[in-house]
Order: structure tokens, then C-alpha cells, then sequence
């Protein structure tokens, strides 16, 4: 056949070369050891889910549309996954009575959704799921925004470089139920508007929320609350059960020192209609960069879909991949080098057997120091090339008279220090 | 809406609760840090492949019968991957003129494919993969062998439980050619005959042969080549380059003290023409379970499909998470327990207030222990029952006096045994 295949990956999706996969590897293998040394769990559900579960929570079209989905030879009706929660909704339905609640799980795994592939808007990405399942109090709440600030903390990030922006749909209704008098229909029409105004232009949002019955003053009292701390904007509604979830939420974060990272922010909303108490987003605080890079909230009746009369609270997040790296550039929060401290390799000369070189090795490996031998049969000075470029820390060498001696010389290549050691202490000399 | 859906994964898949997902990344936890240990790097691509990948290897009938497959929007035929071959192929074409060979690389990734669902054959599974490219010698296969080796000797398997079968098409060739006088096709054809001799009647096997020229007299010296050792079949055909190369590798798997895990084994073929030299199966000794686990093999012209007149040899081998675990469960390999060695639940009474507990967790953080706060208001009884339930090694308590005394209960849940510690020694306590 004499036409050639491309090269390139398929649109909106990567290949993961050795350099991109330390990083990933390093940013969720941080992320990994965080969240498991808080307890969260971690768990995992197929690439493909039937379309009817993402049908069910977004309407058919709407499911087949963004999602990449076809049809089996047996006729099911098959998407690949474009987000994890109807498939860890399915997952708690299915073991409903077993579990030990509340489960605190997280899940890393990779999605596709089906759009126009932009910045930090892939076809395939990997992303971070965070949820408690099974409790109800504000606890859960505080917990899942503290593993939040933990993940960035586990980077070097610190107050000046992110903030978790929080607010409560409960509360949201309440308070615009106070200044408009809207009913909690109402309310919710007027949270699509606010969930839009940095979208649109001023006399748009101001149209929308007149069309919606709140005249000019009514508007500049919402306009109001963007500015106002949690306590203040919940004086206009205190004794409403959203002003003491958000007031019980903001104590306890004052109380575990964690408020620093936080502020109240009157404009979140999170589109979905899925959310019922907290929700939160997490900005980037670089100038050049600020903007919403991850966020959760509570939902309800999370295994609503799958059992009937059942009712499993949740509170969690997502984050992608895309966004975190952004992030972690941006503040200079990735090491120079990722992947072992030391890496040794073994050079080679012909008069020498290949056993001498591989019991050196076995060595090393033995007190678990990442070695090689190299492989083929290429001259001194280009298997020292191969090592430069491939990051080795360091260069073993050894010939006739090396062995005869019953040694093994060292180079360090950053240093450039060369040390005779005998083979039979190689190991402790890296460790 | 009043129809519920299924709990159900899809077909041939499966969900990975916590229990599972240990498992999953004990084992291919141990598999990274190995390989790692070795200098092989991880890389990995897309989950979606041009379906032309595929076609151009098999052919578009079987290529569209066994993968899960459709066309996008934009009218491109694309598969869900159903092995990892092509995909690193491809990346080794893109960028065949910079990378640093030979290459050591390996991916540990989910594929699909499109087959009934049966015992160890699964529609989603995990599977490792383990290549060296651009080395030609037989240092590459040894390399390869040798960290197949090390793999299973990193969960404690020994060479009583399982034993690397190996063989070589070029010597296959060579052999056959010597005892039936048949040309390379002639050879190749015999090879598929050997290849499926297990899976059919002794009588259709012999006819087969004799089908392709062979007499009694042949078939009794093709028969003799199962039970030799790797001299005597060699000595069939000594000037060969396949008993050469043969020779090589086992002269260098005795010598790196590798020849006790290994075996020569006529009857491997591994049905891909693709293979070019060294084939291998590493094989399950165990009397109930005794066959053929994962393998490989070298194969040359990777890149051919992608790049004129380029040739990239490689050698390698994949190996399936399902046949793994069947083996690590079978030879009692797998741990009673996985995850943290210790795992701290700080219970709650209602009179203490919520910072003074995550304060202890706090400090159990800061050392790296696994703790957790109970999350809810459940009685004491019930916390301690979570505890159980979810494997937590101890469990925390403290009450209005521990918290005056400036203290806190330890209570180790194996032992039963109750210590006293200061709140201020409890991250030491435990380290």
C-alpha cells in the first residue's frame, strides 16, 4: 500500500509523550496522595455508559449532541462518557444498602465531550472527581472545600495565587426572594440572568431582569450584593435557612483558618438546576489569568434516576487536567525536572561481557536506584549524548581495566565529578 | 418521569468501587515503580483512533467487526482502540527524526473491543504494554524478557509459578525449512498449522501438515522439536541466523542468571505475521491454571505504515490486568489488605467543637498520616461501626475532659489496646 497514514492525533484529543506523561503523572500522582491522606476513595466506571443515562439528566438531544455516541449490534444505545457523575450516580444506586456511608470518593479518568476543540476546551481531557455522598450537614460541605484547598496547597499554591469563591443556591432564592419579592420560580429565572452577566453586555442583563418584573431599584440592590461580604448580604435575609447554611459554612471555615482562602461571591451560580445549597468556584488569582478554574457544589437525590423515593445527598467538584497545568505554569509550580532524582545509566564497551554490566545494574536496582544498560552497540561518546538528552543524572563506565580492578567509574553529569567506586558498593554509593 | 434506569455497567465492562480500584492500582503501582526502576518511561495517547489505523493493519472488514466503531460529524471514521500498537506507532512516526533511541517505553491504558464477554476476555479491560524501539540487537529481546521477569518477581512470584516460553519465527523458518525442504511461504504456512495445534484434533493437525507436503516421517521430526532444549533443536539448523540469534538470547539469559525463569518452546508462534524474531509467552505453572498468560515479541517496521521507506524495529509485549489478577489471586499473591497501613478516624462527640477535632487531623496531615474526621452526627457506636466497616487501623476520640486535659483517646482496633496521648504528640505518635 502505498498510501501513508497521518501522524496526527484526531482532533481535540493528545498524545501523551514520555515528558507530558511525567507531568500528568506528577500533578495527579500529588493530587492522588492528598486526597488518600484525607480518606477519600478512589474509584473508576467504564469508558461507555448507556446514552440514556446522560439522556435522562439532559434531555435526549442535548445528550446526543455533545456527547461522541452510536448505536451496538444490539441496538443499545452507547455514549462515551463526557463527565463522571451519572456514572458514580449509577455506581451508588447499584450498591445502595452495602455502602458505608458517608463515602468520601474521588475518581481520575479521562472523558470526551464533542465540541469545537479551543484553549483549554479538549475533546478528550482527564479530570478529577471529588465527592462526599450521605451527609447532609454543612460538614460535608467544609470538608470537600477543604480537600480542595489542600490539592492547591499540595502544589506551593498559597493565598495570593488562588481563592475559592462561594456562594448557596438556597440562600441565592432567599435573598432575591427578599429584595424582588419573586417566588421561588422567580428567583431561579433571575439566577439564569446573574449565571450570564459577565456574558452579555450591562443593558442586556438589566432588560432580562426587568423582563422579569424587578424594577430599577430592585436591580440596584442586586448589583449591591456583588460587593458585600457573607455577613452583610445575609443580613438581608437572616433568617432564612440559606443565610444559616452560608453562615454556618463561612464560621467554620473562620474557625479551621482556611477563610483566607475563601471569599463569599454573590455571582456564583453554576448553571446546572442540579445544585441546591453551597456551590463554589476556585480562581486563578494571576492577573494575567483570573478566571474560575474548577468548581462543585451540593446536589440532591443523586440516585433519584436509578431508585425510587431514594435520596443520597452529594457535595463535590470536578477539575480538568487543561485547566490545573495552565495553573500550575502560570505560577511556576512545576519543577524544573519531574521523575527520579537520580538516574543512572551504564555505558558499554565491547571487550567487556554483558554480564559484568547487567550485575551492576541488578545492583542498583536492588536498592530500587532507576538504571539502565544501555542498549546497542554505538560508540562511547554517543551513548554519553543518549544520556544527556535523556535526562540521566548520572554515567557509569566501565573497561578491561575497571573490571580487572574490580570497579566502576561514576560521572555526575550535572557536576561533572568523576569518583572511582567498587562494583560491590555501587548501591550505597547512590543511596 | 416514572422509568427508572438500570444500575448496571454496560455489557462486558466494569465498575471499580474502592475495594476494586486497590487492587487495580496496587498492581499496577507495582508494575510503574519496576519498569521505572528500569528506565522505561510511560507515555500514552488518545482513547479514540482514525479507524484507518486499524484497517491498514488488519484489513476494514475485521477492523470494523472487532472494534467498537462510528463515523463523526465531520464524517471520519473513528474506533474506540482495541490495542495499543498502532497508537504508538504513530507517535513514534510523528516524531521518528527527534526522539532519543533506542526507546524504552510503556503505557498502561484501557482499550475495547467489540467480542462476547467470557471468563478473562472482557469488552473494557487494562492492559500494560512494554516496548523497546530502535535497538536491532539481541540485547533489545533480553531487556524485554528481563523486565517481564521482573515484573512478576516484584508481586513475589517465583520460578515455580511461572515460566517465560520462548521461541523464534526466523529459527521456526529456518527448522522447518531444514526437515521439510518447504520454502519461506512454505515455512509461514506450516507456522499457522503449529500455531493452532492445541485448539484442534490430532488428525486435522496432520493433515493440515500433510496438506502443505509434509509426510509421516516430517511430521515425526516436527513433533521431536516440542520436547528438545534449545541446543538440540539448533543443531538442526546451526548456521541459521535464527538459531544464532536463538542461541544469543539464551547463552545471555544463563550468563544474567535469567535461565531458571525460562524455557525454549517450539510450540510458540503467537498467530501475528507481524512478528519477525524472538516470540515469548510467559506462562502460569500453576497445575489448575496452567497456560499462557501475556507475551510478545520483536516485529520490525513499525513506523512502516506511516512513513516511506522508514524502519523502527521493536520488540515488546502486552500483558492484560484480568490474567494478572487471575494469577496474583491463584498463587495467593495478593495482600490481605491494600492501601495505608494506617488509617485514623477522629469520632465526634456533639459538646466539642468542630475545630478542635480537625486540628488533631490537621496535625496527623502535616506528618502524612491517613485520617479523617467523621463526617455527620451519628452516635459514638455507629462511628466506631463505620470505622470497622471502611478498615480504619485506629480510631480517636475525644471528649469535653480528654479536650481540658489537653489530650486524646488512641484506640487501636486490632489490639483493642487504649493509650492517652497529648494532642500535641499525636502526629509523633503515630509516625
Amino acid at each position: 500500500m502505498d498510501i501513508k497514514l497521518s501522524t496526527q492525533p484526531y482532533k481535540g484529543t493528545r498524545d501523551f509523550y514520555p515528558q507530558d506523561m511525567r507531568l500528568r503523572n506528577w500533578f495527579f500522582g500529588k493530587i492522588r496522595r492528598a486526597l488518600e491522606t484525607a480518606c477519600f476513595d478512589e474509584y473508576d466506571g467504564p469508558m461507555l455508559e448507556s446514552l440514556d443515562l446522560y439522556a435522562a439528566k439532559s434531555g435526549e438531544e442535548l445528550a446526543k449532541e455533545q456527547t461522541y455516541n452510536f448505536t451496538d449490534r444490539g441496538g443499545r444505545g452507547l455514549a462515551i462518557r463526557p463527565e463522571m457523575t451519572p456514572t458514580v450516580a449509577r455506581m451508588v444506586a447499584a450498591k445502595m444498602g452495602e455502602l458505608n456511608y458517608p463515602l468520601k470518593w474521588f475518581c481520575i479518568s479521562n472523558m470526551y465531550r464533542y465540541e469545537r476543540p479551543q484553549r483549554g476546551r479538549l475533546r478528550e481531557f482527564w479530570q478529577l472527581n471529588v465527592d462526599i455522598f450521605g451527609c447532609d450537614t454543612f460538614e460535608a460541605d467544609l470538608e470537600v472545600i477543604r480537600s480542595a484547598i489542600s490539592l492547591m496547597r499540595a502544589f506551593g499554591a498559597d493565598e495570593k495565587m488562588f481563592r475559592v469563591h462561594i456562594n448557596n443556591r438556597r440562600f441565592f432564592n432567599d435573598v432575591v426572594s427578599a429584595i424582588a419579592g419573586t417566588d421561588l420560580e422567580g428567583s431561579r429565572k433571575v439566577s439564569k440572568v446573574v449565571d450570564r452577566k459577565n456574558k452579555v453586555p450591562r443593558e442586556n442583563y438589566e432588560q432580562s431582569l426587568k423582563e422579569l418584573g424587578l424594577d430599577g431599584e430592585k436591580i440596584a440592590r442586586i448589583d449591591a450584593l456583588y460587593a458585600m461580604g457573607v455577613e452583610e448580604a445575609t443580613a438581608l435575609c437572616p433568617d432564612t435557612q440559606g443565610a444559616q447554611e452560608l453562615l454556618s459554612l463561612f464560621a467554620a471555615l473562620k474557625k479551621t483558618g482556611l477563610d483566607k482562602y475563601c471569599v463569599f461571591d454573590f455571582g456564583i451560580i453554576r448553571g446546572l438546576d442540579y445544585y441546591t445549597g453551597t456551590v463554589f468556584e476556585v480562581f486563578d488569582e494571576a492577573p494575567e489569568n483570573n478566571r474560575a478554574m474548577f468548581g462543585g457544589g451540593r446536589y440532591d437525590n443523586l440516585v433519584g434516576l436509578f431508585v425510587k423515593n431514594a435520596k443520597i445527598s452529594g457535595v463535590g467538584y470536578g477539575m480538568g487536567d487543561v485547566t490545573l497545568e495552565n495553573f500550575l505554569v502560570t505560577h511556576h509550580l512545576v519543577p524544573e525536572t519531574l521523575g527520579a532524582s537520580t538516574k543512572v545509566l551504564m555505558t558499554r564497551f565491547d571487550d567487556v561481557p554483558l554480564e559484568a554490566y547487567t550485575a551492576v545494574v541488578d545492583k542498583l536496582h536492588a536498592e530500587g536506584i532507576t538504571a539502565t544498560l544501555y542498549l546497542g552497540n554505538k560508540k562511547f561518546g554517543k551513548q554519553i549524548d543518549f544520556a544527556v538528552k535523556d535526562g540521566y543524572t548520572h554515567v557509569l563506565s566501565m573497561g578491561g581495566d575497571e573490571l580487572a580492578a574490580g570497579t566502576v567509574k561514576v560521572k555526575n553529569l550535572t557536576t561533572r565529578e568523576e569518583t572511582a567506586v567498587a562494583i560491590q558498593d555501587i548501591g550505597g554509593f547512590f543511596k
